[in-house]
């Protein structure tokens, strides 16, 4: 897995969803005729990455090497410029477009890319290519398109000896042996990437900050960021850093970190003036505090509110925001104990603190209440936080969804989350409008996910990995964008407009995140996995732990009472009619029945099936669909180059060998337990 | 736990049983008188050694500075020597002595020690020294002793990162970051430990032999390597090697390491030849093979007999031997398949190679079929090879009892394999027979067991832990010394002659190893650990694993079917009657009932209880008792030094801790599988 490869770049997944690949029919005649010529108006480095793009893009799919002009718009050519006014936009369309929007529209028989900032041109640039190379006809192109959200991340879990916490596609690009790497190509080319579908910030450190890590914030080390900021920035991205809350004591040599501390305070400030004189527009700083035994404000017996704000204050002046994760729970409870619940930590750490954070502090909030499991309730903090800037954080890298080893695509699954209407302000108050600043005024809101890339050739591991993180970006610049659209564009983009080459791995990806939980943890109740590295079935690895985990499995049933009125109240997190919905086994969605409820094996479910017989069945299904994928692939040889083809064959045949260990595990464990058998009389263990 | 200390020799418990105790009574007043002058008669490095440790016991036992004469035996001294006509011993007494034996007399009102050999005389010493520390009189001193087998030894695990692997007791004291740690004063006080129990031979890499450990055989480290065997010489021990069996690849560059190819054989013909040009003496080389990923002659279809011979040839010029594991097994196996038997591999491995390895080759055998569980059965190679060399394999760090942070004194475990009858040529042959060449001749026999010390100042971690180190060397210089006896002498040398300081401690210790199986693993089921670091309880932590080791709980019942008449046929490797005895579930000792066979939890034990109700209450039992020994131990408080007393204490309450968390998870576990709720309504989660 962890093979660092020579020279990543000769190998063709290394250009993800950028390839460029040539098109020769009608339409690309006709983009042909029109993009000989490009016009630039305006200049700018983001504007000079925008044109480096339009070459490369135009070379690649349409074999042209367009002549650049600089002067003004009115020729029948592509043209791209910020000077709304000098392109003669309709006012109607100016005033539509946001800070970061763009606008395509054919103009005097040419194409015109505007936005009113040099971000926006960008963007609109990657767009136009992305509709050139999907085969989309000039005619209908025509667009207004703006970001749903200001905040648009990517969270690195890298660390400086060049691990990757959770990482699934080899090392860090970043960093090597406690230094940076001087080679910085697939920085650059990865912050192409991230342009091209709209991200505009980037943590590049692990939340859980080590003492190397620690250093980053000094100027010893703040240079070598600041080359990395300036990559970023070129391509319209804001560089953060995770920090150390206890940095005052490790680098400040002061014998507290406590947030109400005058001299911690001054340090913060101090500290800040530094960063900032290294990196002006750095975004500012993402703090894991008192979770998983970090350092935070509770040593001192201050709220995180207290906390953020004391480094919010330092970053004011600088225009910087304090992302404060949410992720906050007791990691040494006692399994024996069944009154406390995990799930409730982060709501009621968080919401006696709402409306106390400054306007400069961003709360981060996990889309579900535990740890990113293949099934879980959204976070009863979406629709609880009213006067609170808060983002959503995903995780692309598939640390409980098959780490890059099988294939799931999660944009389903990310979709329900943003879908989730919370019913916090009416209907509407779904998570997408909450995190869009749209149902509660926010000055900063959007989105973060864990990266899922690392120093592989292919960057993700799995290559149909990619997917999920180019689906990352597309979806938070417009969450209303379907999965299917979405795996549409990433397949003609990545490999071919070929309808079965596009039906094919589309249905793949579709499938994969209900094939992925069929063969492993069923109806919600997550964690049934090795412990440490979560990989593979064990389905009491967390049974007995200290992390707050458990499914209560026992001779008759199994689940988790999370109701009001006999479990742990959790259900009543939420706002009504969904507090009902959950409190009662009989509303409660299935796909979320362990979740809540302790069920017995032998409760019917709404299919008739038994819950046992539900497991077992799901479990073979599960297994089935991991071969059909398979099965599907190979029909797609001599379509998709050989590289590729085996590359992604060979992770499907991983997937099948490990899927029947989920299903032979997980119904082995199971019929042990219950002494019920299979109805259909399969083999289990 | 693995904190290196600054200065270990600072603390109380470095000195372990050589701490050489002030006595002030009539009997120390007696040993004064002939102490006063020790005469010495030859002269050599070992002897010197003697002399040594002498001024050394004296000074701390009597408080006085002996004059060392060079000369004749004919003063009313402490003489000690090798001239054994000079020294006037009885022919009978001549005749019972073997090579490191020695012999014990009163002569003309002094003390004779002597010895065929410079060991013999350093054994008698320390001896002798022993003898008075635990307040015997001189008037009882009189004793012949021989070792029971030549081989006595010790096997460490040590990495030359420093790591050990199993190592409870902090890092190694030959290795660090890959060099040879330059101070030797731990290794010269460790080897002097070791002589004062008849060790007479010690590997010190461990059997896994990665890549730098596997250039030990170079002459860049050989240099390093003599500097340690020059001071294990000087106390007696031979210094022997793990080798990689990969070596003629990994070092010589050629293209095999095939024991059957003519360029290998001259390789390793060479490679001895240089390797005993640095070590003259070198004990010889230490072998795994062919298991858990290490690479063997199966790599190329030879045997084992093969592969070793081969190594064998090349050592036999320089009279050194090859030791080579039997601990062979497929480690990749599938838990679905109940047909194969990891219990079983040693035994078909090696049986047919009986008689087909040449004379210097040695099996090292370990006790029990699977790997140092706190309850196995004897290996059934024991009493099964007969024209083959063979040594006994323990292990004294604590993998799987405990891991030096609970107390178990293993050497009741031992003896009962010692003492375990075979069958293999009528009564009598038992296991320690067998390994001291009784019963079939052997060129080479005796014990080797796995190290359980590191730089920790207490050597051990658990400073009751030195009790097994101790009594490993005693027991395999005379197998006969019975637990009590060997409990009693560690007591007395590293705390007290104070009967209530013996009688504590040796309760504890006697009663440990019961008390650790009581809330572990029931019945010599074994394995409930948690993988990989095998320390806590995991129930199902090996169930679904690919090591062959498995105890197939259900709803029902639990237990392995090895019988011949239903189960994998491993009760029948064993001679009659023991074979019988184990097949038939109502005469195999209940100690070992589930190893042997699958049973129903509502099955009736000897005893009228359940088996489940025998879990249960064996469980809370374990625990009262580990609550005990801290009682016990309170009751010292001021018999011994602080110290001592309070990390010992402090160990103990991690114990009660972590056996409350072992019975707490073992029985939710049983108790939610089984339904069958405890009789007597104990808290069962």
């Amino acid at each position: 897995m962890n093979q660092p490869q020579k020279d990543p770049k000769r190998e063709k997944a290394y250009d993800c969803w950028l390839a460029y690949r040539r098109l020769e029919d009608s339409v690309a005649n006709r983009y042909q005729a029109i993009c000989s010529e490009i016009v630039v108006m305006g200049q700018s480095a983001i504007m000079d990455m925008a044109v480096e793009e339009l070459k490369r893009g135009l070379g690649g799919i349409l074999g042209i090497e367009p002549r650049i002009l600089y002067g003004s718009a009115d020729v029948r050519a592509l043209a791209l410029g910020m000077d709304i006014e000098c392109l003669a936009i309709p006012v109607k369309e100016v005033e539509a477009l946001s800070h970061d929007g763009f606008i395509i529209m054919g103009q005097n028989g040419g194409i015109l890319i505007a936005g009113k900032s040099e971000r926006g041109v960008l963007y609109g640039t990657f767009s136009f290519l992305r509709s050139m190379q999907t085969g989309m006809s000039p005619d209908t192109l025509n667009r207004i398109e703006n970001p749903a959200a200001g905040i648009r991340m990517i969270n690195h879990w890298d660390n400086m000896d060049g691990s990757i916490e959770r990482g699934y596609a080899g090392n860090s690009i970043f960093f090597r042996d406690n230094q940076f790497i001087s080679d910085k190509d697939s920085v650059r080319d990865y912050a192409r990437l991230l342009a091209s579908v709209g991200i505009n910030g980037v943590s590049i450190n692990n939340v859980n900050v080590h003492d190397q890590e620690t250093r980053l914030i000094t100027r010893e080390l703040l240079p070598e960021v600041a080359l990395l900021a300036d990559i970023f920035r070129s391509y319209g991205i804001r560089l953060y850093l995770s920090i150390n809350y206890s940095s005052p004591i490790d680098l400040g040599g002061l014998s507290t970190a406590d947030p109400l501390d005058g001299t911690v305070q001054d340090w913060w400030c101090q500290k800040a003036s530094e960063v900032y004189s290294f990196i002006p527009d750095l975004g500012g700083f993402l703090v894991k505090a008192d979770s998983e035994f970090r350092p935070g404000p509770f040593t001192y017996g201050r709220t995180h509110a207290e906390g953020a704000n004391m480094l919010a204050k330092a970053l004011e002046p600088f225009g910087g925001i304090v992302i404060w994760r949410c992720f906050v729970y007791n990691c040494q409870q006692d399994w024996r104990d069944r009154a406390t619940d995990r799930a409730n930590a982060a709501y009621d750490h968080f919401m006696p603190l709402d409306g106390e954070f400054k306007d400069n502090v961003v709360l981060q909030i996990k889309n579900g209440p535990m740890d990113f499991q293949v099934r879980e309730p959204v976070s009863p903090l979406f629709g609880g936080l009213k006067k609170t800037n808060q983002i959503l954080e995903l995780q692309i890298t598939q640390e409980y969804t098959g780490q890059q080893r099988h294939v799931c695509f999660l944009i389903p699954q990310w979709k329900e989350v943003l879908d989730f209407e919370t019913w916090c302000d009416g209907p509407g108050s779904t998570v997408k409008n909450l995190v869009c600043g749209k149902v509660y005024p926010q000055k900063h809101c959007g989105f973060a996910a864990v990266s899922n890339i690392g120093d592989n050739a292919n960057w993700t591991g799995h290559i149909l990995a990619q997917a999920n993180l180019y689906g990352y970006g597309r979806l938070v610049w417009n969450p209303d964008l379907s999965s299917e659209t979405i795996a549409d564009e990433w397949v003609r983009l990545t490999f071919s407009n070929d309808p079965e080459v596009i039906e094919t791995i589309s249905k793949i990806l579709l499938k994969s995140w209900e094939t992925y939980e069929h063969y492993t943890s069923p109806l919600g109740i997550g964690w049934m996995v090795n412990p440490n590295h979560h990989y593979g079935p064990s389905v009491d690895g967390y049974e007995y732990s200290a992390w707050g985990t458990y499914h209560r499995a026992d001779w008759l049933g199994i689940g988790v009472d999370r109701t009001v009125a006999t479990g742990t109240g959790f259900a009543g997190r939420y706002h009504k009619p969904n507090a009902e919905m959950f409190e009662d086994m009989n509303k409660c969605p299935e796909e979320l029945l362990l979740f809540f409820h302790r069920v017995e094996y032998k409760h019917r479910l709404k299919s008739g099936k038994t819950l046992i017989q539900h497991i077992y069945d799901t479990h073979f299904e599960g297994v089935e669909e991991a071969e059909k994928f398979r099965t599907r692939w190979l029909s797609l040889k001599g379509k998709i180059d050989k590289e590729r083809f085996d590359a992604v064959l060979e992770r499907l045949e991983i997937q099948i060998r490990d899927a029947r260990e989920w299903r032979d595990v997980v119904n082995s464990y199971f019929y042990r337990k219950s002494g019920i058998p299979d109805e259909k009389g399969r083999r289990i263990y």
